[in-house]
């Protein structure tokens, strides 16, 4: 089964909740926007798109749980929604992204039932689309990689970070959905753990065959030739150029260049 | 207090329990060589020079539990200390190294008195030099780093590896010792964080300000002007003058000469 984040299904909306990985793959499933805050606010979800896109379906429960009769008190409770979902990660640009997306097709409705409607569906199509870029951008990338590669990658750009597919691993499934025999290799990312916890999780639950190493030994592998090549994701990426991403990307990379290693960014 | 990982005290040898670091400073006190072969096997001693001085005590206890009337038989008692003390830590080529240097002595004497004498003497003996060629060592080191320097070092190669004072971590000492105000930044060592538990511990402990970062922050406080040089210790070090230590250690050193940063082997 593929792991899909977080999805809206039945009036609800169904998360996997990150804090049990990786011992345990538990759902959860919220028909109250404040659920969902909190969801955010304890890290049963991470990852920038799919906090953007939990904010968006927090929005879609908040439509349908306001028993406003008129435009102005929907678009007053979702407002007040929009300002509790927003707290939970203030920092967070995609949340931000994901509340004004749905506020500005609210504002366009002509009915109360038209707005509820419009928001549900908007929702879905930010989530859907979440996962029809990643894997395009995964089509692309898995051009970079040959048949018996091994591929580095750190921190979790996976399915978990995202709805759905990943935007580093996303391009690591579809190397290997091409028919190409690869193997992972995963930095532990310490100290929050990302790479044991999730990363090295997902590709497990997929079938990938995944190495976890300590952050001290990605020299080490290097120098030994037991890698091809390196694919991470990014939490920004500047008009020049600089990709920002999670604390040790940087030195990933030089020790890639010091071995000739490719390095690429999936983002 | 100045630590002492492994010190010779009326007619006992007393270690600081390692296992117990960094929440309980405990000291253990052994009158049977076996007990010093257990304390080596369950690391309540470890690094190179440490586990070499306890081979050589465990050698003293085994010549004073001796009951043996004849040279020939505290040489077979002997030999079957050495044997237990040797397997606890085969690869250990400090252990092995001090075991022999305890035999060859007992070899030279004429009475039994006289040899379990010398082998007492010459263990405190391998002790002391211990000690002395750590602080001759830091005292070169110290002219290496300036005043208000910060210094990076990976791992433990301090007092806790050794007798005391230690090889990396000796020169840190010597170099705050005359006069200097120093900082160092600690990395954690994963996967066994001997650099969280141990080099932390024991900079605190000397009053020293250090500051520890997870192993992915090399690049980021090196990038950030944070560090002024490295300094390191080695597990072994060839003729050619390449060095073996840590994993992990490739990394920074790759990591300094990118950013012109002075890297230092203590050894």
């Amino acid at each position: 089964m593929e792991l899909r984040t977080v999805e809206w299904k039945n009036d609800s909306v169904v998360m996997i909740d990150q804090t049990k990985l990786p011992n345990e793959l538990v759902f959860v499933k919220y028909t109250d926007y404040n659920d969902v805050a909190e969801a955010i606010r304890t890290l049963v979800v991470r990852g920038a798109p799919a906090i953007g896109v939990s904010g968006a379906f927090g929005m879609a429960l908040a439509a349908l749980q306001s028993s406003s009769e008129t435009i102005e008190d929907l678009l007053s409770d979702l407002t007040k929604a929009k300002k509790i979902l927003f707290e939970t990660r203030p920092t967070a640009v995609n949340l931000s992204w994901g509340l004004e997306k749905i506020m500005d097709v609210a504002k366009q409705g002509k009915t109360v039932s038209e707005i509820k409607d419009a928001i549900i569906n908007k929702a879905k199509q930010v989530a859907d689309e979440d996962i029809d870029t990643n894997k395009k951008m995964g089509k692309n990338g898995a051009e970079l990689f040959q048949n018996n590669d091994t591929i580095m990658t750190h921190c979790n750009a996976g399915a978990l970070a995202t709805v759905g597919y990943g935007t580093a691993l996303g391009v690591i499934r579809a190397t290997k959905d091409s028919g190409k025999n690869i193997k992972v290799i995963a930095t532990e990312t310490r100290p929050v753990q990302q790479g044991s916890r999730l990363t090295a999780f997902e590709l497990k639950h997929d079938g990938i065959d995944v190495s976890l190493i300590p952050d001290t030994a990605v020299g080490y592998t290097m120098a030994n030739d037991l890698v091809n090549g390196v694919v991470v994701g990014a939490d920004r990426v500047l008009q020049t150029g600089h990709v920002f991403n999670k604390i040790g990307t940087y030195q990933v990379a030089t020790m890639a260049k010091q071995h000739n290693i490719p390095f690429y960014v999936a983002a």
